[in-house]
Parts: structure tokens; sequence; C-alpha cells
């Protein structure tokens, strides 16, 4: 399997994994390259060039076998495992996170919850007691931790990660609207809704300067 | 200007921005390309070639004036105007956006939420009263909508985006888990926390698969 599978090629497929899972849902057996297109706005060909990079899936004329496919994807993208997660962070961001519907079906298990509110501390999120920051290394060894999401302050950031990563933690998806330093054989994902909204403002911009020019 | 600016670059506009605003706010009038890429986790040269695509910026040996820069990129990425946006969803996630600190901070105005629950309608959020779906074009046009967010079920989304794009919008914030298909003239960006997670398992599973065959 070669190196230089690109980001995007990875969230395609995340994508064609929810499709085909819709399909696995309503009984549908195969599905064509094409219709897979239809479905989540790209063409057949992305589509099959995006497949071809992990094997060969489908019979010419026949389409792919939802089932098979989508087991396929799931384990290309590490999904046919669980995977052990901490919230750090039980604020708005964190609680709304913590209930967001489609985490545990997809296999991502919130298993701990951090906080450094005494307020919040020791209350039961479901069946998650929230800990305090002081145990944050103790919770992750002790609960197997393998991703950690950051919900906590911008100012406070820098230093939990540092934490985490020293207790092992080899997995980051970050909300705080800063780039964090890790060592290199940690991963870490931003999701900074700011930066969305300006990297679409800053479209919108553009084009009514484009349309005024022209 | 150029049409080519990856939207990479867009993103790390925004970073310099939210670390001369620090700077800014800290009352530090100049700053190096060093002393950026620092606090950016990027290069001194990366930063360099980045501004040089908008202007020229800063003087060599004497570093970049904080506020002139900050303002620049400000203009540059569409925020020395306001925004109108239309929460669609008042869910959780709609409830953590909407509370989010740093939308109005950075000229992001929630004049509107709209949302299909009789339960919620008509219950006001700050200084905004929660108005029914049935409205939704209504309140698009009486309350000057720019940016749409949408945070709404997966099975509901596209028919919400076709009615916000006929009502005007061009520019859409999209938290639903699934891809949109939208006219040429409107820009969405896609949030999928579950997507950013797989791709972050996939680069888990992808290193473990490496180190166990070096």
């Amino acid at each position: 399997m070669s190196q230089k599978i690109s980001d995007s090629t990875i969230r395609r497929l995340s994508v064609y994994l929810r499709l085909l899972e819709d399909l696995e849902k309503a009984g549908t057996a195969t599905v064509s390259s094409g219709e897979m297109a239809r479905r989540s706005g790209t063409t057949a060909a992305q589509i099959r060039k995006d497949l071809s990079l992990f094997g060969s899936f489908g019979k010419r004329g026949m389409g792919y076998a939802v089932a098979e496919l989508a087991q396929s994807l799931r384990r290309i993208l590490g999904l046919s495992r669980p995977w052990r997660v901490a919230l750090i962070g039980a604020g708005r961001i964190g609680s709304a996170l913590f209930a967001y519907p489609n985490f545990a079906s997809r296999g991502f298990h919130i298993v701990a919850v951090v906080d450094n509110d005494p307020e919040k501390v020791g209350k039961r999120w479901g069946s998650v007691t929230i800990r305090p920051e002081s145990e944050l290394e103790a919770t992750i060894r002790e609960e197997n931790v393998d991703i950690v999401v950051l919900a906590v302050p911008a100012h406070a950031v820098q230093d939990v990660v540092d934490r985490v990563v020293r207790a092992g933690v080899r997995g980051i998806l970050n909300f705080a609207p800063m780039p964090l330093k890790v060592p290199r054989h940690v991963r870490i994902k931003d999701v900074n809704l700011v930066i969305e909204l300006e990297a679409l403002t800053y479209a919108l911009i553009k084009e009514t300067e484009l349309n005024e020019a022209g």
C-alpha cells in the first residue's frame, strides 16, 4: 500500500462508506459506480480510481457487492476495531460532541470525560463520570484511551496535549482554535469552525470581486 | 489576484491573523516572520511565501507591523465587513454553535435561528426568536442572511439547501454528514466530525502497519 494516498481520497472513502451503509440498510445487494457517483456528488471514474488504490473491488458490468465493499472500506479506514476515546473539556462543545449520535455507531466509544471545573467533576454523563484534569494521565492509562478529543480553551490546550502525548495517546482531534505541536508519531486533526467560516468568506468576497471586475 | 490560491494557504492566513490579533492585544507593534513561524507551527519561508501572494508586507530587517498586517489579512479574508448568519437546526450541535464564543468576535452575527420542532419555535436564544422551517425563505430575505450554518439531520438537509439557495444564500457551512449539491455560484464548506475521526484512524492504522512491516 502506497504512503502517498491523499487526505481527500480518505475523506471520499468515508463518504462512500456512509452511502454503502445506507444501501445496506435499504437491503440493496449491489451498486454501480455510476449510482455511487450520483449519490456522493462525484464521478464514476473518481470512485473507480479511489478504490483501485486499495485493491480490486467489483466486477465489470456487475457493480460492487454493497456489504463486501462496506466491509473493505471499514477495514481500510481502521473501523473494524473499536476506538477508545477520551473527551477533554465538558463545556458546550464537549457536551455537543458527547451527544453526537454518529460517534458510537462508527465504533468511537467515549470512555472518559475530563474537565478542570470542580462543578463538573464527579457528574455522570451516561455511564461516564467526569474526572478532574489532575487525573488526566491516570484516566488515559486506566481507560486504555486511543484517541483524545480536545474541547478545551485555547490558552490551556498545548499543555494538555503535551500531557496526553506523554501518557501514550497517538491520535488527537482538536477543536481548539490554534495549531498544536505534537511529536512526529502522533496524528492530529484540527476542526476549527472559524477557519472554515473564513475560508467561506474568502471565497464569497473573491467571487464578488471577480463579478465586479468582469 | 490569482485564482489559484489554495485552500490550505487561506487556512494558514486565518492562523496568522489569530496570532497577530493576540500580539495586538499584548501591545506588540512589530513581529518577525521567524517569531510568527514559531507561534504558528510553520516556517518563516512559508509565511513570506503565503503573504507574497497578496502583496508586499513588512520591511526587510524590520519585521511586520502587527496592526497593519492584521488589518490586511482581515480585508483579504473578507472580514472587514460583518456577515449575517442564519443557523438552521436548534438541536445540540446548533446550540453549541450558537454559543461558540469566537463567532461574534470575528464578525459572524447569528441573526436568525430556524427549526422544525414546534417545541422550539418561538423560544428566544439571546436576542433571536427561533422561527419555524415553514418561514425559512422569508427569514433569509427579511434578515438579509449571507451565510447559512446547517445543523440539521442528514435526511432533511438537501431539501433545506435547495430552499436556502433559491432564497439567495451564497455561502453554506454544513455539519450534516453527507455531501450536498449546490449550484456553481454557491460556496459550501463541510465540517464532518466522523470524517475527521476516520482520517485519524486511517493514519493510526497505517502507521501501525508500517511499524509492523518495518
